[in-house]
């Protein structure tokens, strides 16, 4: 199945969300137009304005106050993608190449930083103190999330704990973000909010996990990136974590890593010790402990057609291949 | 004179500012919260919160909601300083480390985003959509500026005019924007507004020109960094501009420039010739031109003790020798 089948109810809406990104991405300066241009052609699922759009489904619907809001939040996440590739120095995303292997690094910072900026553009109008705190405290937590991350690269001591309070703010509080924001706009009682923003944590949590556990199993050409890329930038991931504790190759994962950089041949045996330490399997489960807990949630909803929406969403994110 | 006399007036509400900074700047992430403090004690003259709280002065002026907007931006400037340094490869401004070279740039770029999405975070509260999409414009019009500037370095057929562009983006667009935004946070009728704008843009021109002469003229200890520093980086400033156009030596700095490296011998010899071209004589009128017009401007002021204030900062941004 594919995810879009799930998005039918807001696709018109979603279409409109495509033609604000362009326009935002509209600069005097035709190099941000065209690095802006090549960062939306290259797609992704526009998962956050359509978990948002959904959560508006539940009370009052209002696209014109919602469609700025929902281009906010994909233009925030496009100017995180442009600085973690910035960071994470990576040559594709999405099966094509970065704006930082294509333009550089400088320019990409740039680039960055004025989608950042468009975003708080783009809801300007809007002008609601909870949704500007909420979309700032968003950018924080994921500067916060992604340092951490970048200063505990090849580092083994990090904790499970450590690795879920990062990708909470990494990914998961963003996911959060836009059901909440969605829920809020439509004017959901408290109830109906709070159930959402903890189905968007969940179901973010669970994503990030899987993205983690595809980079040890997936193959280049389903992931739109080499696998093994985490392993290689020493990001240590859940199944890592797991596999420095429990397997009985743990000591040469751990010498591996603190050489603090890997041939291709270790970054294949590295996954390969990953595997066999049944660290997939783990992950796995706990990503599944997260949808289940996300299917919970959504009781709040009363809407059964679209409870069902947000509960296939969710069996989506935990089941993807890519 | 010491810039700080002239905000004695505004030097409690200042201190405000300094406390909401350094609130701002605390993150979870303890590096970020060194990076901030870091960059904050750097100092630096606060000439976007001191224009905007002088600007509010003419008419109702409320420090409870006008602190926060010029603590949003004074963090929007810092954080385009940080990210400049990394695109410049600076190692030092204002006589100190600069973050890139400290932390790296990695860091860095995320440092930046930080205090971006703080200073919106700042404002969420007011949430005023005139002061939202100012700041927004502003940061995208900084980006503009300096990819633009970035994509013409050691470029020499970049004209004057382009150069005015570049720096009203960079630097004049945001003097403009603190002037602007505190005239109309103090309810000053349309003309006020409109004149302290046109001021705070002509301060904003002369004080870049003013900086681009002072990389010809100054020393390093006076600058707090190296002199000849925009020519070894390629950055061609109007005393470079005058100097191809004008100098007898124009096609030995021209070549110079082509081969997109300076020795440090190079950098010397080209100021030289752009001192002997008569370049630092020519922008330093044109500098002179606009603290004029920022001066006729002021007439908008009723109140005749501000008025000789907007005054003598003019004259101030037009003889700095630092």
């Amino acid at each position: 199945m594919k995810i879009q089948h799930l998005f039918e109810e807001i696709s018109g809406d979603l279409s409109k969300v495509e033609a604000g990104l362009r326009q935002f991405a509209l600069s005097q300066e035709k190099t941000l137009t065209g690095i802006g241009t090549h960062l939306l052609r290259a797609g992704g699922k526009r998962l956050r304005p359509a978990l948002f759009l959904l959560s508006a489904k539940t009370q009052v619907y209002d696209p014109e106050r919602l469609v700025p809001v929902a281009v906010a939040l994909e233009l925030i996440h496009t100017a995180s993608l442009v600085h973690d590739d910035v960071i994470d120095e990576a040559a594709t995303r999405r099966g094509r190449e970065t704006a930082s292997a294509k333009w550089g690094n400088m320019v990409s910072v740039l680039a960055g930083d004025f989608l950042f900026a468009q975003a708080f553009a783009a809801i300007s109008h809007i002008a609601d103190r909870r949704i500007i705190a909420a979309l700032s405290q968003l950018v924080s937590n994921m500067c916060e999330g992604e340092i951490t991350q970048f200063l505990n690269i090849f580092n083994p001591a990090q904790t499970e704990e450590e690795y879920l309070l990062r990708i909470q703010k990494k990914t998961a509080d963003f996911l959060a973000c836009a059901c909440d924001l969605g829920s809020y706009m439509a004017d959901a009682g408290e109830a109906v909010i709070d159930g959402l923003k903890e189905y968007g944590y969940c179901v973010g949590m669970a994503f990030q996990i899987t993205d983690d556990i595809l980079d040890v199993t997936g193959d280049d050409g389903e992931l739109g990136k080499p696998a093994g890329n985490d392993l290689r930038q020493g990001i240590i991931t859940l199944p890592v974590i797991y596999t420095l504790r429990h397997s009985p190759a743990r000591d040469e994962l751990r010498l591996m890593l603190g050489r603090r950089s890997l041939t291709p041949g270790e970054v294949s045996r590295g996954l390969e010790i990953i595997r066999a330490a049944g660290a997939v399997e783990y992950a796995a489960g706990l990503a599944g402990q997260y949808i289940r807990r996300a299917k919970e949630m959504i009781n709040v909803v009363q809407d059964r057609a679209l409870r069902e929406k947000f509960s296939l969403i969710a069996d989506y994110v935990g089941q993807r291949s890519y």
